[in-house]
């Protein structure tokens, strides 16, 4: 069985320091993917599409702490990727408001390695 | 600190019995909350809107195995709530095609709860 190539990704990068369970982890990357394909979808329709239509591949991915959070989304926005960056409600685990995940993309593969490229898989 | 009240909710039922890693989780059960989003957008834009704008609550449940998933899809359609079922493209972890989680909604909650109301969280 030979892997399934994609051409298009959206990315999720969360904190490995919240030590957030998996239900928990798996809700905040929900959030992201979805605000990532509405702002896509809205933006930039085609490459919406494009992704969508190639089976909407996902990878999560981590960063030790919130400043490579930010430094993730600062180098995203500067290549023009959409970005979206998830605070939680705060109703357990963690308090209200602390920032949990980042959603980059969707886009060409090529484009998001240039960011997350690095990192290792949640 | 006050628990934030919510009247919609998208809920992604997750199969146990898999064992899937918490990344893995998380990638199935964005798949299956995007799925339900844009389902529901398209079909029923005024409920997607609520949904959304409360600030997109999702909960990820358990069920033992697949049978168990097949039960709750039938009976959320019974409802007339919108349903994802997402199979797994097989690049890690399991064979390709294998069906890792069901996404039901967004609706409102006591509609939801009347098929998932007795789960236990991930």
């Amino acid at each position: 069985m030979s892997p399934v190539q994609f051409a298009w990704k959206l990315v999720v990068v969360a904190r490995s320091d919240l030590r957030l369970s998996a239900g928990k982890t798996a809700v905040q990357v929900a959030h992201a993917a979805v605000s990532c394909a509405l702002a896509s979808k809205k933006r930039d329709p085609d490459t919406f599409r494009e992704w969508y239509d190639e089976g909407q591949r996902k990878v999560v991915v981590k960063v030790p702490n919130l400043r490579a959070l930010y430094e993730l989304k600062a180098q995203a926005e500067d290549l023009g990727l959409v970005t979206s960056l998830i605070q939680d409600a705060g109703l357990t685990e963690i308090p209200a408001g602390t920032v949990t995940v980042l959603g980059i993309g969707p886009a060409k593969e090529r484009d998001i390695d240039r960011v997350t490229g690095n990192l290792s898989l949640l």
